[in-house]
């Protein structure tokens, strides 16, 4: 048995807590949130520990793992306090927002052995991993394009928007990351932003866009293009399509039926798509829970390390060099 | 040159008029109707010859084939007589609603030479026909299941109904042809029949039926189920299904654009489908003619048979009987 | 807390175990199989005690609930004991294969308030679900035709035949309880069978069939069409329709993924459909054991009752009639 | 009725002689070919006259009209002569590679009444010209993304490459067009393009790409998305997305039939869809001829003029300049 402790009781924390609750093998211990209200009601559900402080959480001894889903801000601190005292760590994603934190962070942890991974759900969703082992195995031959449409179903309030860093830092860095993750060894080394402000007035207000595409290219010559809108009135929109010289092929988005309807004015009319991430990518967030696990059984290297999010964020300030200058940037991960 | 006489210039002789006219080997020279202003009319746009009588644009020596697209009654005279008179004759289903008079007019043109096809459209779908190919290749295995849904999008009027010779005989007929065509060697030896008056006061007020269910059983031990209703809001619903040891293959339904609707009540929906058969069976009608016309040109023998016609007419018959008796009935074509 | 026994331990009861397990509001506390081996091995893996007979098992002190999932012979013994002593009672279907039984069996246990569900797992699939709530909601108007598309991927071997009690009692009477279900208030009043070994030699050695395809009718003159195969090579094959006045919905197939796959010899090329039923209708099963506890915690009358299950084996008995006869045989649920 | 010549008896040539040949108000009079062989041959099939000199062809008096579908370098000569002697001109794109001479020729043709159409044939397609009404009258809402995807089956021979003036000029310029097409009144601002050589040795030979991702950005701020590739392997790629404040609509890919296959191996596998322009755009390109008989018949403006040619060709330009420099380039259509 593995005894965590989770770091933040907010939406995705309470996901989190049903997942490690669910899990044969892992046992859900503490929980903080800077809100004790939060972890209060939490940890009822759960039947585990409130943590006072954060401290106590990340390097009591009796903790094996910290689930790290607390705001962007902490996640460094945390991640770092809870590696040194030997803890395994997954953190949500991003890292941080800054790339200098990121780098600095990277070398205080470089010779910790203990698995950190970092929470890209979107590579454990069953249909877009199809697709990656498809390029992996060369099933539609030699890649050529890939195309990524991710758009959420409303806008976020705010004060949400003023602590997220920026639309391609937030949003993007998913799809920047699954195009990484669907590349393998061929890297990114380009990429052109475009961005507007067409939906909400709260990122109008405070200088953040909506509205936003992409292109990529890769060392071996791969287009990938990716585009993003903040409000999809059908649902969560979540594709992907990788094109080669074998043919193609499409992950496509999910209804919770298969139920499809005629009637006088139209035909075969599916039910809305998922309403959002926590209904789409349910299976990718208790298969990555479970990929963690396995890391942690077999003392094996984390699935989705650090270098993934450090390097999700730098193609992601690479965007927003490009979207400033008016240029294709060159990327470096030096 | 192939010159034709049109007998009939209503909604179907209409079309068939623009097949014939724009065949570059067919020339429409004489139009026959009942009512001479539809006649007029119809010559007048295809710069036709009126025929005054029916005899004249039968036998008129200037005359190749005759195309018969008038009411059921006239069908064994006209084809008769157009036979005789040594032309092709292309007949519109069905021969006749009394399997009597069908009888005594299979003798009389027994010895005939020239091609008599009956106008079962739906064989010359180019997707329904990839069903009959692929049953015939073996390309799903041995066949075991047929389901065919075939629907119209609203009931006819009264005059049409009293005429039609009851729904099993007017709409189901290609049905039962449609599945003698997939069947191809392996005949229908019995039949079980359901109906139902839910839809129509017409049909109420003549006893007819609206909505109908029938399975069918070959010699083989095939089982072949066939719904249908006078009224599908969304549209003509014409598919086919068949099921065999290796897959399963499905004729389905096709909309005039390829365009999908996402909002947020619904998600891929498409247009309604086709709204009836002129529209639907458009490349159908035309590939039965260019196959009629070949007929002519290599002296062979037509497609669907003058004992096609009747045998479509027999499982009908044997349909009716079944409803009337609530037992299964064998079919005998002798 | 409710402490349950699970009553038998082969792959239906294993899966059962799994969902008594993980809900949070009960306890799989005795196993029962006949044969030990199976039990103590589920026992292991779920903590939970072997019962060493079937009678402590079902009529324990502890127990609040059994859930019964052994062989159809021992149902109604196991049904009647476990609900005289008071416990809730959950059992797969069929109730027995002999109506007689069956109807002694509703004399025992007529006065007995504690809950008796029958396992009809289908009512509780989201998509099928979603049909019956439009007929109800009357969403797509009146109903007028029912079409069910029922194959399994593969036949079963011959012991599983034998003890089947016939393709219509094991596997149609799924069909004829959704039936049911779809209609509501609307009894279903006549049946035509018809059925062919084509597939199975097994089922050709004892003399039953592979491959069946009915009609049924309503009271208020809906058609219903049933069609089953006991070999689907693509897959458990589950699909609804229902037709009405205002339109059409359609329950399609369901695969593990949304990928799409487009080469040089085919396009929209999906997956395979799901496996069988544990794969098809996980949450379906999941759904009905949480209905189950609900109506345990309020008392109220079970969603699928006892006589749901006698009045589907009394279709599939008239369907046999039918078979046997050639007639369309009327139903009497007396 | 209208008298044409044709310019030009290759392969587009020769679909346009049939389309001429066909329409009830025209007459194929006169066709040239700088090949004579390919003239004759044609002009057998449609009982026209050769002309043995251009200009003969194209200032005939017998002429109403012209349709030019020669090689590019004679289009702007002919869209000359024949317009300066009164003829309607219908011109295949492009008006010619070099803007400076499809600017003199602007000046040329200024003042000149009769009507001068460029073929931008999926302008006219039923699918995609549904997204521009959608677009037109808000169905959708704000337009905010356009996503278009446009590829060849195979890549061209290398003389017809070395002619075509660059892949974005020789094929997005169909893309640009489109986009302006759903657009309206709001222009084309920006433009960022990518390309890669993966494909064609050919292509690799002359400096040319098969490759290619372009972001275009509207006046108002609307993204498009453009992806081309000179080999799908399963056919004529074209589908169209446009996504706005209420919802998305997308133009899909379309098949020669609506079978879908099952087997043990994929499920729901359509045909390949059709395999080239002329098969997908058969509806487009006679629905686009009509439109040009309309416009002689009606005196109009024609629907797709010679600034949307230049306009088209100017994007393209700019999409060069911005491969060349890595550059985002402003667009000005001076």
């Amino acid at each position: 048995m593995f005894n965590f402790s989770l770091m933040g009781a907010g939406r995705i924390g309470r996901m989190h807590a049903d997942i490690i609750s669910s899990h044969p093998e892992c046992n859900l211990k503490y929980i903080y949130d800077i809100n004790e209200k939060f972890s209060i009601e939490l940890s009822k559900k759960h039947n585990a520990a409130i943590s006072s402080t954060s401290d106590q959480a990340l390097t009591n001894n009796e903790i094996d793992a910290v689930l790290i889903a607390s705001a962007t801000p902490t996640h460094i601190e945390f991640i770092t306090k809870a590696s040194r005292s030997g803890k395994a760590v997954f953190c949500e994603k991003p890292i941080d927002l800054d790339i200098i934190k990121v780098n600095s962070c990277l070398e205080e942890i470089k010779n910790i052995t203990t698995p950190i991974q970092i929470g890209f759900n979107r590579r454990f969703d069953n249909s877009h991993k199809k697709l990656q082992e498809a390029r992996k195995s060369n099933e539609i031959g030699q890649l050529e394009l890939v195309v990524i449409t991710s758009r959420d179903p409303e806008p976020p309030g705010l004060d949400y928007l003023k602590a997220a860093g920026g639309f391609f830092r937030d949003t993007t860095i998913h799809d920047f990351d699954l195009s990484r993750f669907i590349l393998g060894d061929d890297p990114i080394v380009q990429v052109s932003a475009f961005a507007s402000t067409l939906i909400s007035e709260e990122a109008r207000e405070i200088g953040d866009h909506d509205t936003a595409m992409f292109i990529l290219k890769s060392k071996n010559g791969v287009l990938i293009h990716i585009n993003n809108s903040r409000r999809a009135v059908y649902g969560y929109d979540q594709r992907v399509e990788i094109f080669g010289s074998n043919g193609m092929m499409i992950s496509g988005n999910q209804s919770p039926t298969s139920v499809e309807k005629f009637t006088s004015s139209h035909t075969k009319a599916n039910d809305p798509i998922h309403y959002f991430f926590i209904e789409r990518y349910a299976q990718a967030y208790r298969d990555q829970f479970n990929d963690f696990v396995q890391t942690m059984n077999s003392k094996s290297k984390p699935s989705v390390s650090f270098e993934d999010g450090r390097n999700a964020l730098i193609i992601a300030n690479a965007a927003y060099e490009s979207y400033n200058s008016g240029k294709v940037v060159d990327i470096s991960y030096e």
